[in-house]
């Protein structure tokens, strides 16, 4: 039988509950990896956990420090850019970039997919966000890949470990599109960078959402509250 | 003028210790990182601290959490291996691997690095651990090198960001011989698996140990005690 237990990076955003919803449509017994890294967005965990919760799947918040900063998503003194006050210069990165991100957050994921024997990890990564961000794109989901297969008892000893990044070429409004025909909730999910006690409307995180459900056709429910 | 900051990855134990000594010798200005996660081996990390502060180098200690285990050394339900109960057939994996514990290390150092502008990660991993932990590799350092490239904003934007590992083609001899060269107060580093008060002289790590001492032709210092 092949290995259907999969580990889910769940943020509570709108990408991850369409991954974990895809996952979960494809037959994988999801646990769910929530992580409170300080961002200013702290609302999105709630929504991560109602999202786990509504799939009945476990689900675990690790806490994690990273003192240093280095993003206006995690410190409070760098202004999160918006329409007016965009710091990303074209083919540039945003401020909102926080170092090594995803790598952490892979590398937690691939330690608990091996206690658990998982053989699938699911990261809600698109080719929107690389246009940004380092590590949300392909070539850096292949060399993880390769650091699978060199540096982890699984990947020695040939059992399957894979990182499953399913909206890695799709913009935001095939996303939506995709979740709203697996029956994402997503009046439960949450995007905006600033985590205030409404999305902002401004920053990138809102604006792509906004975009994507125009191009979508469809209304945000998160909005329509 | 060529970046020499460094991010130094320190345990406590020897190898890191030389490591450390190693860097500094070369003339980087060295920031600690030190991981508590929740090893039994705790007295390391009084250690560590010990020997950022002999060199008047800033540290950091970082509580990490990996509630899912999935080691002896994390696991107290788990035994150590010893001399008569050693778990580890020839070729294969210690019940003492730490699932993805290097990598998860390498991930938040490169976090650390990015942020301060650092050009440099030393790690102390070498060739006696390999023959066991996946991640103290050649071939596991050079996809995580691949891993800087594609994934973070100094590998992108093409800034130098390297994983150096001067210890990787040596035996503990050849460690505890250049560590003597370089002044590496052996007796401010533990090494003990099992986290007693005094080492157990039985696990992996006591035995590797005793025996680069021994055929370096020098009494430990840790011991003399």
């Amino acid at each position: 039988m092949k290995n259907k237990r999969a580990v889910v990076l769940l943020s509570g955003g709108l990408d991850s509950a369409v991954g974990l919803y895809f996952a979960v449509s494809k037959g994988f017994d999801c646990y769910c990896l929530i992580f409170d890294y300080g961002q200013r967005h702290k609302k999105e965990i709630e929504c991560a956990k109602k999202l786990a919760r509504g799939l009945k799947c476990p689900y675990t918040v690790l806490k994690i420090d990273l003192p240093w900063k280095g993003s206006s998503l995690l410190d409070k003194r760098m202004p999160v850019p918006g329409r007016a006050g965009c710091d990303k210069k074209p083919g540039g990165i945003p401020s909102t970039y926080v170092p090594g991100r995803n790598i952490i957050f892979l590398s937690y994921a691939l330690s608990y997919a091996e206690a658990i024997g998982a053989g699938a990890i699911f990261i809600g990564a698109h080719s929107q966000d690389y246009s940004g961000y380092p590590d949300c794109r392909p070539e850096f989901y292949r060399s993880f890949g390769r650091v699978i297969l060199t540096g982890t008892k699984a990947g020695v000893q040939g059992k399957a470990l894979k990182v499953h990044i399913p909206l890695i070429r799709m913009n935001k409004a095939r996303i939506i599109r995709l979740g709203v025909r697996l029956g994402v909730p997503f009046g439960s999910t949450r995007s905006c960078y600033n985590g205030g006690k409404s999305p902002c409307g401004i920053c990138d995180s809102c604006r792509f959402r906004a975009k994507g459900f125009r191009e979508a056709g469809i209304k945000d429910p998160a909005l329509a509250k």
